[in-house]
């Protein structure tokens, strides 16, 4: 599949265009639902195969947040041979709960994947939550950018970002 | 890798011997983190094969819970070809949540997936969240059984049973 073949097929099983009011009280034309793509094994096989291309040389383990991050983490760790870390949303009615699950520490350089980044507000209290062991964020992936201010945010809080699609790659 | 020594693969990465108490108040001999298991892919490629090979000719999608089902319900999504489904949590602070992602319906033969099973409480509860869309639930396969009563209890509720592997399985 190319790169354009799979923007189409992300598209066709999980875009719905029209006018939708997103959980943040906006407006949009459109509405992706992650789980539509995620959920699909040619689609992921895909994905997990262009995380593994963005890894580098110094990238020695992957993460991903619940609940969208999880299969795509997954994906990425089985193309690249890499293990993986699955962190948790914060829980704040339970406090001191395990915001991560799988081992990792001081020394350990991670790539963070993510699903579709909006404003990046998840992922950047994900990466938190991977600094707080002593590890190192080297990269923020996101898998669809909907260019709603994700790359800002995210390169203003000192990380690096990439994104594998665009919304416009969408067509959208 | 034999069965054998994916057997003790899971066993050297995700076992610990000693005095433990569990979650619920017992006590055991043996404690297994199933996330140091589900986040090494060497293991997960190997588990997702084993899934995939247990489908059988009705199975048309496959499904696994939050948060520990779900890099292995990704990875027999990836070796077997068929879509997945991600059951959440029951979330009794949200209460109509969306429970389930992914497509699933009427006509849907779902082979459920889990992690380790103890008592079967948690997977008895995703096969309602299943069942409750009109699709059915074909089988359901753990990784590890604890022999602690999930057998017992899920057929007992009318399912079809199965696990990759046993706690005998793993030495303990």
């Amino acid at each position: 599949m190319t790169k354009q073949q799979l923007a189409e097929r992300i598209a066709e099983v999980s875009l719905l265009k029209g006018e939708f009011t997103l959980r943040s009280g906006r407006k949009s034309h459109y509405y992706l639902d992650k789980y539509l793509f995620s959920t699909q094994p040619d689609v992921l096989v895909e994905l997990g195969k262009l995380f593994a291309e963005r890894v580098g040389d110094q990238v020695n383990k992957l993460a991903g947040a619940e609940l969208g991050g999880i299969p795509l983490v997954t994906a990425a760790s089985l193309a690249s041979g890499l293990p993986c870390i699955f962190i948790r949303n914060q829980k704040k009615d339970y406090g001191t709960a395990k915001q991560l699950e799988g081992k990792l520490g001081e020394g350990d350089v991670v790539m963070l994947v993510e699903d579709v980044c909006t404003t990046g507000g998840q992922v950047l209290e994900a990466a938190k939550v991977i600094e707080a062991t002593g590890a190192k964020v080297a990269k923020i992936v996101g898998t669809i950018d909907r260019e709603e201010g994700a790359r800002e945010n995210i390169e203003g809080a000192g990380y690096v970002f990439e994104a594998l699609f665009t919304k416009t790659d969408l067509g959208v």
